[in-house]
């Protein structure tokens, strides 16, 4: 079976801690960042601002080495199980998500 | 701050056992969507394939009850952490991402 990629040609692939379980963020990869992703035992992505595939860790120097890829039953989604070497959050933080939703997030609240 | 949704009015929302850390999930919401699943405290999402809001539980009587809602560092993707009344996923499984990523899933493999 062939995965799915939507009409830009990507995925979602959800970067997950393989020991705490905690989500660290949310890559966009085509089919070449999955390859490479498997192929290379690091996380790449593709990155829609830069409209190029990098490799995480490049820029920051903080990795992530994959455990293990998952798909769902759809086969249109990925988890990706790493180990970080450093923060997987551009702002520093260790994950992405490090802030709860707030009632002014929702517009017209 | 307003949460920014995608081209298609979208947001990935990654869906994730509050207790186990397993990811279920990974749905699509509207605003709408987010706005029914922090007011009602069940998750809600936007079927692409129905193209309509569906409360997660309405067809299987397997609900996701919301503990907590976290936004990522860009405002344009969610976890929602929840405790499930049943298996996530419309195969039976309790996770849609029960299955490893093989080889044979990259096209031209």
């Amino acid at each position: 079976m062939a995965l799915k990629f939507d009409e830009r040609g990507l995925m979602p692939a959800i970067i997950q801690d393989a020991d705490s379980g905690e989500v660290l963020t949310l890559f966009w990869m085509n089919d070449e960042a999955v390859r490479r992703t498997k192929e290379s035992g690091q996380v790449w992505r593709y990155s829609r601002q830069h409209q190029q595939l990098m490799r995480k860790g490049d820029t920051s120097g903080n990795f992530l080495n994959v455990r293990e890829v998952l798909k769902d039953c759809d086969e249109d989604a990925l988890v990706v199980r790493v180990q970080a070497t450093g923060p997987a959050c551009h702002t520093g933080e260790r994950t992405c998500f490090y802030r709860e939703l707030g009632d002014d997030d929702l517009a017209g609240s």
